[in-house]
């Protein structure tokens, strides 16, 4: 696994062009400090992400004699709602910040997603910049603008595409996690792999033990190659209008399955290494993918360590659960199909039809 | 008055290019349909709409065989907050509105705020079109894409800049409102008077009689070249960095008026009213303008019917209701003078600083 000696992955996004850093050494903090124009700053993190990580973002602030506030917002997906986002407006009010005053989303996925909501949409947009803590935040949500909260009725119905103005990736963060969090965040990394990099799944797989005892130089080398990828599709299409779908493979039933267990029972890469496995099953059934081709898939997830079957449910479960999905058009879903690994392809496909080719695998 | 022929103004924005339709014409509706490439669409509108415009909207639609689903949002600024947001996403949630489903925002300019920044968010954006039924929406709230709520802490505190696909004024529309309405939409239409127009600023003020009768070839005149002024500004500085503020005009004071009197007491139109008055009082009072502007500008207020002073609070109540004003930087508020009828000029300047200026006439 080859390892790039460049850090900065830039996003051209024509009306918000904005650097990625990915970073391992403390002095790369210094990265952060031109886009902190003023001396004061607000940080939004999380009860967890505030023990573990927050010294570090606070020791660099007070280096460099900027005056921050800091805000919490409660761990987990189920705290992801406009009432969480209510309660943050308020806090905003009361610390008085202006449209000058930057807001430093340190945390996870959901926080990112949520914090950068409010950024985007507290007096109709703050500057932002996404510290992502986790591994699925580096490689995946800090990236691209996707922001927003869930509702009762579904993750992620509500948000808008808004850019942050950096995303400061430190990869010594990931050390901090939990196993079952590094795993999570692999199932993002296969991913990119079975869109666009046949070598980042392979390499990702074969080194698991070295990713798992925290290696740091492989885990930049993962988070660098990831973010590339990812960068890479954002910048050709912001707005999700075509491209960007194949970004979602394993996600159509990895959302389905989190929203069938409530969003409590499995982490969102952990669902969306089962969703892989079924797309995989299905692509294979409809005829997009040799049957090699879907086992190559399976043993990569299984050597990582996932899971290939969800828990049951029934075929209406699945379908409605299904049918929530903001890329359905008129009925139908974009589904991402396994051709092989590095090639995917996206075909409209109703609700029922997918159920329907999965269902030996549900 | 003259009246100008072409009835389309278009706003040049290069992300989003929109037109806005001045139409008074039944036939005129046919300019809708373009926009509407799907047999589907949802209308969303207020219990007060719904009985005077409704119909007409829904004529159209069924004349078209566009089938179409009606939400309801109450009537009122109080209900212009997260909780009614979060349930009208309940309700689109339910019609099974995708991204390409377009809401018809029906309604005034509490509807269009709140309407758009759901079409803004809900999805990450669903496509919308701003149908004003009131003066103040057709000249000002439905064009330029600040969509948002309240908090609690203050009006419009959250929201996003998105536009619509296009602006439909149909004004025989505002031949169902009560005369306050109209009152406080001429607010507006002086303002644009103020900031660039003279000849818009007398002539509206002097066949006010005409415009309060409902005279359609006025109204639609002075609809057109309000709107005329706002999406040229709005062309030149989409995101309010600087040009944008000068619609600000009057809203400063009018805002913290709204905000002490709990949205409940004043039209915004009626509130930017008197906020004009105080705007030219303190003016004359720093020396932008000449006593002979400021004695204009109260003339012309009060023939069309407005109070000039507001009533009685403390100089701490003031400041603390100019404060949370989201054209703030660095707690500066960021005023607009009135030079001479016609010209304004931006200043910054502290809420103490405005209070302690206007203060003899509030």
């Amino acid at each position: 696994m080859k390892t790039d000696k460049a850090k900065i992955i830039e996003v051209p996004l024509p009306q918000k062009p904005y650097s990625i850093f990915v970073a391992s050494k403390s002095v790369d903090w210094d990265r952060v400090t031109p886009l902190l124009p003023r001396s004061r700053a607000v940080v939004i993190t999380s009860p967890r992400v505030k023990k573990f990580c927050l010294p570090t973002l606070r020791g660099f602030l007070r280096r460099k004699k900027i005056e921050c506030r800091t805000i919490l917002i409660p761990d987990g997906e189920r705290h992801k709602n406009l009432k969480t986002v209510q309660k943050i407006y308020g806090e905003l009010v009361k610390c008085g910040v202006d449209r000058q005053t930057p807001l430093l989303l340190l945390g996870g996925g959901v926080l990112g997603d949520m914090g950068g909501f409010i950024a985007a949409t507290y007096l109709r947009g703050v500057p932002f910049i996404q510290i992502p803590t986790t591994l699925v935040a580096q490689v995946d949500s800090s990236i691209g603008g996707k922001l927003g909260v869930d509702l009762p009725e579904g993750k992620n119905l509500v948000g808008v595409f808004d850019q942050p103005q950096a995303v400061f990736s430190y990869v010594p963060f990931l050390k901090t996690l939990p196993q079952r969090e590094i795993l999570g965040g692999l199932g993002e990394v296969l991913k990119y792999g079975v869109i666009a990099e046949p070598d980042l799944f392979h390499a990702t797989c074969a080194h698991r033990d070295r990713v798992f005892s925290g290696d740091l130089e492989l885990l930049e080398n993962i988070v660098y190659r990831s973010s590339a990828i990812k960068a890479k599709v954002v910048a050709q299409d912001e707005r999700e209008s075509k491209l960007r779908m194949i970004l979602n493979f394993g996600h159509t039933f990895g959302h389905a399955l989190e929203k069938l267990t409530g969003y409590r029972r499995f982490l969102h890469g952990e669902a969306v290494g089962i969703g892989m496995a079924i797309a995989a099953h299905v692509s294979h059934r409809l005829g997009f993918c040799a049957e090699a081709e879907k086992t190559a898939v399976f043993d990569g997830l299984k050597e990582i360590g996932f899971s290939l079957k969800p828990p049951s449910f029934s075929k209406a479960e699945w379908i409605r659960a299904l049918r929530v999905d903001k890329k359905s058009r008129g009925g139908m879903i974009h589904f991402v199909f396994l051709r092989r690994i590095g090639d995917v392809a996206i075909q409209p496909i109703s609700a029922e039809d997918l159920v329907k080719a999965a269902v030996d695998w549900l």
